[in-house]
């Protein structure tokens, strides 16, 4: 189990993006640059987090990204699914149907136990990142550090 | 993210063996047989399980696997991260101490607001995954099929 390295590429520019002023727009080599990340493949996540509608991208040579709506309505989840997809990363094969034990369609209208395990630790870990915000981790930023991103990116 | 095929099958394995009279020893061929899989593959995590010590693994011809302990005292963590380690999924690559916004060391002593988010949520999964036994999974199975298994393995 994996989580893709785009989510950390994500948040940070969701946080970076969050301390431009209302309107501006930062330019995809300079979000790059900022982390020292490769931009072809940064693109590939700010991409599907535009397409999430967790930013806004500015099309054309002075384009660029912003975030797609208020810090504060953006969720860690928000991104996390955005750069990971939401498929539930258990996927039940439903083996209790398959080989000599196999149970008949009748007995598996429910998902078995197991499956309903597995469901409910993925809800606690969504409900988890949910409860947390880009205004959140903004405020979270070590001392100075806001300051400094602020001027960078305006 | 996607989590291995071998939490499915070792979660069931475990359930079914939990079923056997104490000390009743179940192939593995008929494990693998039970549930359709293939056995060179589940050996795999069979072996991984035991090593974790939820399974006792008997050697020889007429060899297999019993429940390593008592079904109430074997969490479903404790079969998950026996197939699919320990290590967190997110795994954090330090970029804030990278590129042109690099910050210096000293504000990078513990982890940042985004890394300590994933922690979180993933304390709150395993949090989740630990409050179901392997006990409880039996307790759940469906009218009928915890006495035919039980005849299977017995
Ligand atoms: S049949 Fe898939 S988890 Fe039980
Ligand atoms: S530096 Fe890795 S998550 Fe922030």
């Amino acid at each position: 189990m994996k989580i893709s390295q785009g989510v950390e590429w994500g948040l940070h520019c969701a946080t970076l993006l969050a301390l431009a002023p209302p309107d501006r727009v930062v330019r995809r080599d300079r979000l790059a640059a900022h982390y020292g990340l490769p931009e072809a493949y940064l693109a590939k996540h700010l991409q599907a987090m535009a397409r999430a509608g967790v930013l806004h991208a500015v099309p054309g040579p002075r384009g660029g990204y912003r975030l797609g709506r208020e810090a504060a309505r953006i969720t860690v989840l928000d991104v996390v699914e955005a750069v990971e997809g939401s498929t539930p990363p258990f996927l039940c094969q439903e083996i209790r149907q398959r080989g000599t034990g196999a149970l008949p369609p009748d007995q598996c209208r429910r998902p078995c136990a197991i499956h309903a395990t597995m469901t409910a630790a993925d809800q606690a870990w969504r409900a988890s990142l949910r409860t947390v915000t880009i205004a959140d981790l903004v405020a979270r930023l070590p001392a100075g550090v806001r300051e400094r991103n602020e001027k960078i990116v305006s």
